[in-house]
């Protein structure tokens, strides 16, 4: 399978906030967000693996700044590492000022997605060249991100975990 | 206020098409497709002008292309000619093939939006300079098809449509 | 196949404006209208031919007057004019004001659908025959209209869409 | 306050059934028919008495028939029976076959709206006249359903809903 | 089949009422609780019957309480009585106070479902034994209801409606 | 202010998997569990804090069992841990079986709320005191996830990370 840059899988998600998908604060509901952006990752991981893909997990991702209604909000998805059969989806969201247009970052996220056939079995996707400093520097953490989820998971012990016990032992 | 160029208010909005906005044949609603080009146009209009817009028209929409299930939609949106109040929008929607990711257009349509202020009443927009062939065509165009929906609200008499009248008599 | 009448494919739909289907100013979005529209006109397009109609075009839609959330709105969809498998459905919508129950002209639009079998390919459609003046009127409008459609898609010379020509140089 | 028909509230709701409102057995939900017909039956209740009105209470309503998704549903409701600040509205569902088009009746209901102030306070409704048979025969049977309601919610004795107790000692 | 208990069928819902949801009034709209009940009994008519299960009828329902935008609402359901092929569901429906989380009853409902294969053909579902004094009560409730069904519906004459009948004559 | 056990912010929500929630393979959409899940997280921090609460953070959530369209969905929270003004919520995911009605766990996740008063400011909530052996097991894990999300924020350096610390050294 050939090659592929994250800049293939490039999504570019931008949509209003409605009015069906606020809170009581009449901000959005950090759950629709949540939907917004598995639906960008999904089609980023089906633009690198040209599968179906399923959810496979999402990383941790914090709300920093409430979104209000009526915003635009831009939800950008690209593959920052693919596995065997899974990728990681590294998503920004951005929402901009009405009056002065000026965009603020909003959010990070990291959805793991598996690229399956039709019976629902893991099937493998090609791999992944960043091109990029950042992106660069998202493969990377990619690894012990996915160590530590192992970890946690309890499929690897701590002590295999090489990349993340440098990070705490140096 | 400062001349923009379409590329400042291009609107990119790549979504699937969800379950719950199939016909009985399982392709995409029409009028689901109507309804998300109107947010992609509005999203431009408001980054071209930064105001409040509404929608004031749709141009001739032709739906060629069935949109199945699944399908993954972009919508691109941009400000094709602006006049006093109000800016025409330009979008074309394309559909990429799972397998190859190859993008085929689909739809083309124009809306027209009016910018408006807190109380709903019309208020100026910047005027717009195109840059790229496509969007000179556009630009040009724009005030025809203008011409041509004052003619047909039975606001300008055809003999003052004086860029329709030379297609009919050239 | 047995001739219709405008009347037989007459539908009336009357809902509510719901809270998901507003705008900042809390009106009703002009993309929210054409999705009902469309569903008004597939139902007026199936019940004149009894076939699965899909949306082919939508012709020029003015957006006059804002529809506020709570509103009662109507939208009355019936066949105008029948072509081989095409239908044009015209569309007047209604808004009444909760007081005085005085209704208003909102909308009107204009809908092309066309008539497929099972395996999405065009099928015959009954002929139209228009009882009153103002379903005459429409029907005679929308030869014009299809000229129009043709000739800004390229399939029609001006110089052949006899009854536009005569609109602009008489 | 004048005297009003039931044809004066009379509401037509056609609509598809749509993907997103289907069971298992790709029949439409029960819970969302309900849902239709009280917003049919609110714009009824709305049309008699020109206030805000809210939902009272849902008389027994019988699902007898399937209504597959594709239908062409049609609501109609108007009210049956005004009492001081509530009125009783009756509503028949019909959904009509593709491709014969032949309406059958797929459901009755009965739902019964208080008209408030913008307060949320009771306000009296105009009374009713019912013209035709079946009307007059619904507004009679409307005030032995009062009368069951009441005694249902032990807020009337058995023996003093003279209604029905002659239904049941005749 | 094994008798099962109202307790194993018992379902709790509790979910926000979303903006999506909510009238003029900004409070639940009776339809949209009429959804969610309809979903809620439908889950516990399946966990009774083990098999696919749809709507038959909703008894009259009372909206005494308005339940405004934000509110926690909770409905539980269990099945009340077992008939051959159809089950009666009891609904409460609560609401809790923001500040003092104090529950308040908001309404009580009752559905009838029915048991089907997956030809849409009923099928018998296993006998309910009341356990608590609430169930037996309505346990016994549910039969004179199911004659006053019938008795409206003109499917048995009142004079052999026993349960009914005492109610009225006494 | 009163010290509370998990117990008195349980929640449980059960739901269907509705049509217009499921992906191309009939399945639940990972990104419409996370909506549902941020609901149910933020009712129980509701009932921990009895204030109005906004999603901070979401934890590490796998997908490890597709969700079948038409399945019955069980969702409940309990608040895991309190800090001053924040909540751990933990949430487990259950699905049953339609005919043998065994339950199933599908997903296990982990969110975090904080409690804002109405202008959005933090504000203090309850300290938790846990019961049940999981809930203590769950408590002392809150603290390392705590850590480990200000480790991977940049906000607390690896070597302050005691209990995370602990975890890869020991």
């Amino acid at each position: 399978m050939r090659t592929k840059t994250p800049n293939e899988s490039r999504t570019v998600m931008t949509d209003l906030v409605l009015p069906s998908e606020t809170n009581p604060l009449n901000n959005l509901f950090g759950g629709e967000l949540l939907a917004r952006m598995d639906r960008a990752a999904s089609i980023s991981a089906r633009r690198h693996s040209r599968r179906i893909t399923v959810t496979a997990s999402v990383n941790h991702v914090a709300f920093n700044r409430a979104v209000p209604l009526g915003s635009v909000v831009t939800v950008e998805a690209s593959v920052s590492r693919a596995f065997k059969t899974s990728m990681e989806i590294f998503l920004d969201v951005w929402i901009e000022d009405r009056f002065t247009g000026e965009r603020t970052k909003a959010n990070e996220a990291i959805y793991t997605f598996v690229a399956v056939d039709d019976t629902g079995k893991p099937t493998e996707v090609p791999p992944l060249e960043p091109e990029t400093d950042l992106e660069k520097e998202r493969y990377a953490a990619a690894l012990r991100r996915k160590q530590l989820s192992l970890v946690l998971a309890g499929k690897m012990k701590p002590a295999d975990a090489t990349e993340l016990k440098a990070l705490f032992t140096s």
